[in-house]
């Protein structure tokens, strides 16, 4: 990776970013995107998202708390942002905890070809273990991308990417951003992250806001945004989880693109 | 009671939770209930409720901010927890405060003999107080627990719990926690807490997994769970409501069954 | 303005205060009505929104994630506050931004006539400067209230109270409180604000206080709340945007009339 810009981008460009979310964890995700320095609005409601997805510079889809209502709204505006080739992010939450999730969820990538594919190893694979040669894959390696798992993971990110043409951000212990050719392996972050609600949706707010800025670079600026994360919930250790979130939060403000690359812990494969 | 194990297990079995709830404090619910040792899953989307249930240990509805259409979610998800015999925390936010508050609450006690209801004297009340012997306690007692009522307050308790079939909670100053034949007079807590938006939903989330974890000894887990949120509270205490409400959060992580066995003020009536 | 004792009556009278508001800012809202002493209860559904303005000193309508289904529920808790002399503050958050927005908050203006409305100069010229002479100050002005352009901006402030019939506010770098005769030039407040979700949607809440607990004496003491917003920033400023929103409502916790007073920027025009 040539050196980082990714951050420095997003606090220059000030971009816009529309978010149809989940009601948990919006407020967080609202103050960690304006922390990296974009712009959240959010709205769901059907009537007017069009008009916002026209104003902002990217989208986001997060089916978190999901209802009939914001399924229509959230397709709408995929469709809208894909005709005004506006970069979308989608986080698939919890698609595998029930059929309406997961159908929705394949539903978005197939529909909407998003720019980006946000989530944890279930979710992904809810959406795309069973089609291509990725069953196989999910039945020797269970949920959880491992050492041991390595190689195949990584295969299966590249296929992933390959087939929906969106780049795959796998995240967890250790992370994955893949596009069809060359995925990162990332081994920032630390496990009393998984403890605080909403380090995944914040996650996808600053991909957002990273992928957005840096469309000519995008699978090093989510792969960045990925670090970034991971890198903030290292600086913000300590006990407790609602403290724990608010550090991250506040650190997001102020790291810059020399902490990430300094703390980045990468390799590409 | 026995020597207290009720944290220690809801952190061995980590129980999976739905939550109901309401929009205001849902955040603070998520991070109270992974403090524990719990995890949640929010959803009030009809077409997934039976689904996200059946995967659950536990069901918490919260009317906080009840729609029409989350009613019949709560409904759906009340109803197939108790088919499959889920435990059942109902938090009747507000019951009395409208019409439409008070008759989903009766409709919700009615129809789903939830396993647990949770809520501040008024709402109780405004739920149970107009059948049978207790309308006399209401005009008598008004809406606080207190030592001068607390002989009629722990007799119109075990009534509820023996009508209802259910674990009442009552909070406030002094907390009641009984079931037909004892009830447990809890003392923790401070007043400091009545300023900070949710400790009644945080305390609904965590009797859920506690009761969810404990379901062979509910009184007793359910009395736990009041007291660990009192002294939480107390460990807590401080100017402003936010830093408050973000260290009893923090304190939950760290709290264990020694801390609140030695920092437990109660008696059983 | 004579003495300052406008928190000391909210804290003294405790309004119960009405919300329906998004859900994005909605827990701090609620934190910080409680903070400066008043009862917030949150619901935007249509069937007990009468029931809960009868119940209130003050109705809140914050339109930042507006449904098709919460713009009925505000008109209607708008028409029956307007019916019950009840205050109303309308925070038309996003006006501009779309169509609906635009015309969900020229429809509040003339059919519910609130009592305040409180929102950034942008929104402000949305819902008003297509009409009378403001149209020229808004080509002329830009979109800030700077010191160049501060001797029209009190001009359109005080023509759109009189229009309206309510109290303007329109905050930003400098605020303006007015009524058609007075307007409250106000230079609290820091810059670091603006990377805090939802510091606007909390002084409205904190409005809605002001306004309800001291109806005699209005235009001031909405003034004094963007006072004491602006004064609880600037003693809450530092790295970060997380920490700085849970210090600010912490001291609005303890924030009282003197202190607000000493600090207090202001001039009248």
């Amino acid at each position: 990776m040539k050196k980082f810009f990714y951050i420095e981008k997003v606090r220059k460009t000030a971009p816009l970013l529309h978010f149809l979310t989940n009601y948990v964890t919006v407020n967080d995700v609202a103050n960690a995107v304006l922390a990296v320095g974009a712009s959240p609005i959010m709205s769901d409601e059907i009537q007017e998202v069009a008009d916002l997805v026209t104003l902002s510079d990217g989208v986001c889809l997060n089916i978190g708390t999901l209802t009939s209502r914001t399924i229509e709204s959230m397709k709408l505006a995929g469709k809208t942002a894909q005709k005004l080739n506006k970069t979308v992010i989608f986080d698939p939450v919890g698609a595998g905890a029930s059929t309406l999730r997961t159908d929705v969820a394949r539903a978005i990538v197939r529909d909407i070809s998003p720019t980006v594919i946000r989530g944890n190893i279930s979710e992904i694979k809810a959406i795309f273990a069973d089609v291509g040669t990725t069953r196989g894959v999910d039945a020797a390696a269970g949920d959880t991308v491992t050492e041991q798992n390595l190689p195949e993971m990584v295969q299966f990110a590249k296929e992933t990417a390959s087939k929906s043409g969106a780049v795959i951000a796998i995240t967890g212990a250790i992370d994955l951003v893949s596009d069809s050719e060359k995925c990162y392996v990332i081994r920032n972050g630390c496990a009393e992250m998984s403890r605080i609600t909403g380090t995944g949706c914040q996650l996808s707010g600053i991909c957002t806001a990273f992928a957005a800025a840096n469309r000519d670079d995008l699978t090093a600026a989510v792969a960045c945004a990925v670090m970034t994360m991971g890198i903030a919930g290292e600086l913000s250790a300590g006990s407790g989880n609602v403290g724990m979130r608010n550090r991250i939060i506040d650190t997001l403000c102020v790291i810059d693109d020399d902490t990430v690359e300094r703390n980045a812990k990468y390799e590409i494969r």
